[in-house]
């Protein structure tokens, strides 16, 4: 089966805890828990990864660029400033999906921009969890035959 | 079977023949059928339109508040300046999904902005024709039981 | 008993459905009727029009600056990027005042400026159905005696 | 007879002497006059001030603020940076219309805004004279019967 | 003879009326009597629209682009804010020139930039009337013996 | 004792009438004695001095920078555009904390900024009342043994 | 002999005082007693008048207007945000020059701009007391013989 | 006793060593002991760290967060741009009290704006040391009796 | 015959060698000789002169001024920034047409802004060599009988 | 007699034809006149050149800054952005006055700065020819006894 | 042999893989065996870096302060961004040159500006792994002799 | 040997006695021979040049253009805003490295950009005279062997 990483960057292990009115209540253990299930009937071994660290998320990239595998990138507050993701996502050799949780064009001023959009596939915003299922589908739908 | 408009912007009816290479090769009729049938399969009785009137555009999203109905919405060249889109879209009593067919965000700068976003649900972006699929889906999914 | 026109812009149809924290309770049906009576008691044959569609509005500016009458314009979003409504305007060899049922300053940031103050006479925003009212004594206090 | 407060801002006392083509040929006590018999008609108390100094005005708006009385205030040139009189105005607890006689939106870029009409009921600018008027008829109908 | 559509936007059907110190005298009809004498000259065969219509304006880009057919475009007030008919004028197949009367760069600083011109071949402002019949010509040097 | 001004700007006299939720609920008049109270804890002569008038609260910065004396200076609605007050401070030949009750950076754009800060020992924004007190330690505590 | 006005604004009572090394050593009771005499020499009725208030300024730039009296006006920090002064000096019917004692075109960014400059008819920044000297020679040539 | 973390971020354990001038000549290590002193006296049990680390910063907070514990925070040069720390922040159950030891408002221009202020209680710049413990002051006068 | 001056700035002497896929392949001397033939059948005596030295573009806009020639300029690079030529050129005292062999409005971004565009008669961009002679044309219309 | 360069840059050798209602109707010859015989009571030995070539220009401030010479710019639209004027006056080591004949505060908005005035030791704005006069006292009075 | 540290930031340790049109074919090691075999010419003890790990380079940074060690610097994506590595750069105690193997300025806008810069001896852009042999050229030539 | 050209900009005459504290002590004559006598050893016939004069300047770039000659070039002052020399650059056949003594990122603001960086093949700023030898060592590295 296909593998593909969903990537969540920094605070996005507090998913539940953290402001629940803006990112719901799930909580990033049964996020996970629920994509690979959905990868699992889309054909795809999904697997979801956490980090609050820059760099463990830039190394991550790179072993899905060497991979070849698809992304599906959450990259939370550093999607506002972090041109390091941005160029390790540059290199993707696969489809890459940014997904946020919220719609971010709806917040503050400094969260309408994203410094990783231009190098991403496509981007999915504002649909809460139901965001990174419907970016798997995208990579499920792109894979040949 | 609920019922969902696709709304499609000023252009887009030359989907197919304007800029391939942007937009793709599949056609408007081409592109309303797969979402018929798309719905089908989600239980939803999809209805696709394009307009090149702004004033048929901000009707039709009347209707869609009247009626309580969800949209998935390309406003194309619109979304970087209709502010009465905005305004009509602004009233929704249901979801409203954003989908652009190419990734804004890469394009030119002018394009990286969209005044309607703030008041949709969310936004689908660059991901093709499947972006509308996966708004469809992301509505069926939110419909209750 | 000179001719008024007072033409309302996109959205402003939805009167009394639209936001009504916003834009109050009154249907727009109700303010043109007030406002064809407030005009009988100030000596003025009010004609109230609306419309959704931007060439329309165009085409009344035309009839207003050919028939040299007073116009009550409520541009409402076409305010903020419509300079196709500005020159149109632009052309008025009678007064024109520009009005609006909130307050756009206490609005969101691309509200504050409108493209078309520069060419009216005068503006009233803020005052609700009043402001129309207020508008309208104000071309009969310029009428010729 | 309730009573209004009509508040003159900077330089407003040489109305009729000072660039009588922008601000007509009226002078400040003619106007005044105008005004206390405009109120009289319509039953209001109308007081008219004029003060070229920040801190009186400041203080009648505290006066007016505890007072609960309505304003109708033109801050003249301050209304485009004294934020001391905006948040002094922010206090109202009755309505204040802000007025200003000649269009702000047709003059220099630094009086297309002002920073006090983000806090006033409503504004209106450019129809001289009689934008005083009209603002009392405002307080007048908004007063309870 | 080869076909050539010059097309008319916003309030360019009056000219004559409109500013007649900015636009000149003479009437949209006559410009049009002069414009196909004119392509008569150069062996083309000139059609002149005007509309105030946004969408109409936009059907006919689309009209040229399968037809392949030269365009001589005056967008008038849309050329500063109508990325619609920028992307519908994007898809022309053949020349595509840029008109405007006035000289924009020596007028109001919102009409210094035009949102259409870096998809045109090329662009005349400010020579009047004689800047479409240049056009025709440009249009007439062009095409193949 | 050494003395040291505590200079309140402008409607700062309004303290627990005006915004309680922004600015609490204790008067001018209360704060001055807690903090006079608080003075001879530390060992100084505190004066606390309210004017809503500009002129008054530079005199004030000139009497401090004759007297070498320390200021705790909240500028209000000023601390955004009066330079006057900026230059005047500028002369401080003692520490001078600017406070705010309210934290500023979480307010209005307009009010992130303060002209007064780059010429300020130090700021202090958003501990309410407490701020002038922490204010005063700082000042105590940089008094030679 | 012709009175002219010499206008000193806000903190200027400090020169002397104050950033000697931006402002010099001379007091601004010398400095009058310069500009007396050398008004003198020039056959002109010099008064030298200082406040820190705003309002005092408005008012004695009145007294110019209405007096037809040339003045020499160094608005200091006023000379960056206060339009109620520019629209007093605006009133000028007689020269008005401004003068500055440093050149503010080599200080802090927001020194560079003055509001007033544009209304008056000329500008002298940079050269110290003599700056004034030389603005009442400009007058004294300007007058007629 | 209640406990408090005294978070200081990236280059903070360079004090004393690293441009004295700016920062003063205290170690972070003897800051340290000096703060926990402080806080036993305030009945605090005041934890210090420091790291160039964002994400051990980040996981501070999240641990302040789930601890409910005040934090004083120096964010030091990430103030400006690590909107990681500032969502990080933004979970803050208890008070947060921002704190720079030099005035980032007297220094270059991009120190001028931190991206955290917005969310914390309050902020402290340009007091060196002393600012952390008047911080501590504040925490210890909001804990309950 | 009527002499009309066709100026070309900067680097235009390259022409034909310098970016062919920008400029085209004429050469300088080819492209003079073919206005020159331009202008006979036109009945105009056409000088084209090429200069890389902005003083001597101004002396000859200059000479042009005083001979009340119009004027053909191509003011290349200079365009963007010399406010040298635009003083010169503002001298005209006959038509000043602006002519760029490519549209710069589809160039870099620097490009799209000329200086001297605003004290032109009109501008002409885009349309290659051909530009030069459709502003001959205008010339030769626009001279009296 | 020490010897003063007054330095006119680009166009000025036009003066007295050129725009007379801006420059006013002195030629260029008989300003220098004025000047040298200006300098002779102020006991200076006065320079007047002028040029368009802004390499001559340069050699001018060189030769100026060997020769420890006072000068008197006139740069006019080199003001705006010669930084290479800007760089040689820098090395000024005496006294250089920037004067302008019309007060450029007043004009359009690109004249409003000048990259030259920070270099300056002061700058004449707007007082015509008695602008370069004013300049020379101001030299004279700065000469060593 | 003195010691220099070649430090190399984030996605640094991709080169020959990533963007090889950008960046070139050699491996990070393979450069790495090159400079430090250039050193070993130029008398120079080289050590070479690389981390993904803003935290890593911020302690070497600190460790070359300490060790008043010279600095040959590419901060990578870091360079547009990271204060906190301005901050630990500026502590340099010897010479810090800034290396791009690209030409930053003729990349995206957001890659022209780099906040490091400033606080470096020098840049060197654009001239692949030479530029690292340039700057340790230059370290070399700078040791005493 | 194969010739490369150095060329120096505007001011650069100046070296040695114009602020050296910023450009060092070396005249350009000793400049010259260094880079001469530098050539040498790298097997390069280095011409050093340097003009005041912008068209000289342009003139000597396509001298290099014909001759496909290397060329290191210091625009000086001209680097921010000539685009006629950006123009002439971007011809270039061979490399063109631009050099600069000082570290432009560490002046002012207006010095951090370069609009000629952009079409060079790499920058070398802040190193002093070394830079030009190290640009002259890239180009010898980059000669065909």
């Amino acid at each position: 089966m296909p593998k593909v990483l969903v990537l969540n960057g920094v605070n996005l292990g507090r998913l539940g805890a953290r402001e629940p009115n803006v990112y719901g209540n799930l909580s990033h253990a049964e996020l996970a828990d629920q994509l690979v299930a959905t990868g699992l009937t889309l054909g795809l071994n999904v697997q979801v990864r956490q980090t609050d660290d820059e760099a463990e998320l830039v190394r991550w990239l790179h072993e899905a660029a060497d991979g070849e595998l698809p992304v599906v990138l959450n990259p939370a507050a550093w999607s506002h400033y972090s041109i390091a993701i941005r160029d390790a996502a540059a290199q993707r050799t696969a489809d890459l999906v940014e997904v946020h949780l919220s719609n971010i064009h709806a917040r503050e001023e400094f969260r309408h921009h994203s410094v990783i959009s231009a190098v991403a596939s496509g981007v999915i915003a504002g649909l809460g969890p139901l965001g990174y299922e419907l970016a798997l589908r995208f990579v499920a739908a792109r894979r040949p035959g």
